[in-house]
């Protein structure tokens, strides 16, 4: 169900991008109880005219390294689970991709579970 | 209203991703009643190392042709009628563009009507 | 807070995309009080057949400069500060960047303030 679209910088690893997109995809398993098999995900990667990001928000210091996350999902997960997630994504992308905790950005959605199709033409979540 | 975006792996005709996202505008003018002209998309082709599904989450088998749509519009619709969506869409992909009926992936995202601007700097929904 | 997602056609001025950002930047500070360097932007330029507009939907003329502009922000403004805020952002896109007045599309996408994370695996706007 999680529909997560990741944004980066371009790195010289075209495979880094998916490596960012396991970690995530792990973490959501992990922390809040997304089912197995339950990923779908958009990477994409930019030039330094197409991604802005502000270097000390909140005074947390972020490098070219940061990482954009953005995922829809059902609605329903409690302030803890999504404080559960954050940091188990971060912890996550740190521990397996090198990223820096202060460069991982993100960004939830949330929409009601008739709001997804997964194949066929159904609303596999609906009641 | 609606804004789509559809995100596809790259496909060698370089107007099929248009050929989708015209199939998806007809069918929300006639499963959700989206007026004429309302037509605005993003589409997006992805290589193997940006584009990631499972290819069998829910018993559902996917392929390599899977076309992911998700779709901002106005919040109020029924879920009868997403689901009516969904089909029209599915059916409509599948009889227009050759796509799997497996392989189309919808996730709706709903906002406030006074949460558009369709130029000019107005809201034109807005009461 | 705010993520910004630009999309436009391709500019022949690589840093045309970068100018619409940070006017759409300033017009959140000035129009809706986004803090000072909340600032965080995913722009992207499409082919011809791949960003698809009308271009009369509601009587408004658009042409290949279209701007299609999705913030995702937290939830609890007016529809009069969204008024403002579209108006900010067409007139200053107009003033600075020379996009037409009628070329500016905007879509809002609202969620609650524990949906985000600004580094460090923390829910920074949470209780």
């Amino acid at each position: 169900m999680p529909l997560v679209r990741i944004d980066i910088k371009k790195n010289p690893d075209a495979t880094f991008a998916q490596k960012l997109g396991q970690v995530v995809y792990a973490s959501m398993k992990q922390a809040i109880n997304v089912p197995d098999k339950d990923n779908f995900q958009v990477l994409t990667e930019h030039d330094d005219n197409h991604f802005v990001y502000d270097p000390d928000y909140l005074g947390i210091q972020r490098t070219d390294g940061v990482v954009f996350i953005q995922i829809t999902l059902n609605e329903g997960r409690s302030t803890e689970q999504k404080k559960l997630l954050y940091q188990t994504i971060a912890e996550g992308l740190n521990e397996e991709a090198g990223v820096r905790l202060e460069d991982v950005f993100i960004s939830l959605v949330e929409v009601k579970k008739e709001n997804w199709s997964f194949g066929s033409g159904l609303a596999q979540y609906a009641n």
